[in-house]
């Protein structure tokens, strides 16, 4: 075999057990994704991915050093998605009301379409992963668009209330329209006119059509 | 010694027996909140209580039979007087939205002033606990006092967000005027007209005075 033959062999082999260890590395966050939404972020020993994701301890080890840097990798994995997804389909919207609520409705969406993802991001969720939508509600407060008491109380309610939201989603028992309604619901405890809100909820949603006439 | 003296001597060994029974059971559950408080309703086991309350496994025993009973009357027990005190100090206002919002005050300055108990409500906290506040939210939605686009979803968002809020306060690290920001958010969720909302925050805190001049 010439040299060339044997590094192209290497970089064949290179390439063939790189995608095997991605695979594995997905097979092991998909897992992790259901484990997590099982039992939360505390409970789970490294015992429970290893048996979900049907591979050897040692497999583990050569991707993951812990729980909680594997919690953190499916948090990125399944979190940075969605929210890219949504921050693009968003930025062309006109004022902090319109891309705050319309993102809201698509986020909404992706938790009512998936809800393992709904109950992970549910039990999972730190107030950091806010950071997206944070944007629009600081700027809805400083142009007078939002109106609230207190910047802090109302971002713990949303937040709180949301999170809520995405584990009555994961449940799968909720009301037809629900996703909806937290919007419209999250927009009223912004103190956001009537107006406004009419707006949001008739906008079509971005890759998603017009939606169905409400009430 | 005669059988008066024998039983009055039996009746007070019974008694006093009873009594220190009853003070272990409060040492107990004094000892199980900040043991909730800090590991969640899920993670503790019996020896983390044996140890935090400095008793036996077997006086342990005595009282309870497994960390879900001592869960169900540390809550029982922590709750039951404070809501009580809520409902008695509201009975006699006028109109769902005026108890209700009166309530919330009142529930947030026990939660602010005693951040232990506040933490174990927001962390132990089921639906279940939702019932007091109920009656009137849902007297206020049958009034179209409150205007919410969906019951179910109204009540989520309360829940979650004022569960966010209990943890909050028990973390300490809340602005001024937090508890009452959050009653005015949670009545602006809700629907309320602005001047209902200003009657609620106006109002006397019965047992407390007159709140301070806000903003």
């Amino acid at each position: 075999m010439t040299t060339h033959k044997a590094r192209r062999k290497l970089d064949h082999r290179t390439r063939v057990g790189r995608e095997r260890s991605a695979r594995t590395e997905t097979r092991i966050l998909e897992a992790a994704l259901r484990v997590f939404a099982d039992m939360g972020p505390d409970a789970p020993t490294i015992d429970d991915f290893v048996q979900a994701a049907g591979i050897s301890r040692g497999t583990f080890y050569n991707h993951f050093d812990s729980v909680e840097e594997l919690l953190a990798a499916t948090s990125e994995w399944t979190t940075r998605e969605s929210l890219e997804a949504i921050e693009k389909a968003i930025e062309g919207l006109e004022g902090p009301a319109l891309r705050f609520g319309v993102g809201l409705r698509l986020f909404f969406a992706k938790a009512q379409a998936d809800p393992v993802w709904s109950t992970f991001v549910g039990r999972v969720w730190k107030v950091g992963g806010f950071e997206l939508p944070a944007r629009d509600f600081v700027q809805g407060l400083r142009l007078g668009i939002f109106r609230v008491s207190g910047s802090e109380a109302a971002r713990d309610l949303l937040f709180g209330g949301i999170r809520e939201a995405l584990l009555r989603m994961g449940s799968g028992r909720i009301p037809a329209g629900y996703g909806a309604q937290m919007t419209e619901l999250c927009l009223q405890a912004l103190g956001t006119d009537a107006r406004r809100i009419a707006a949001v909820m008739s906008h079509e949603l971005p890759g998603r059509g017009t939606p169905r006439r409400r009430r």
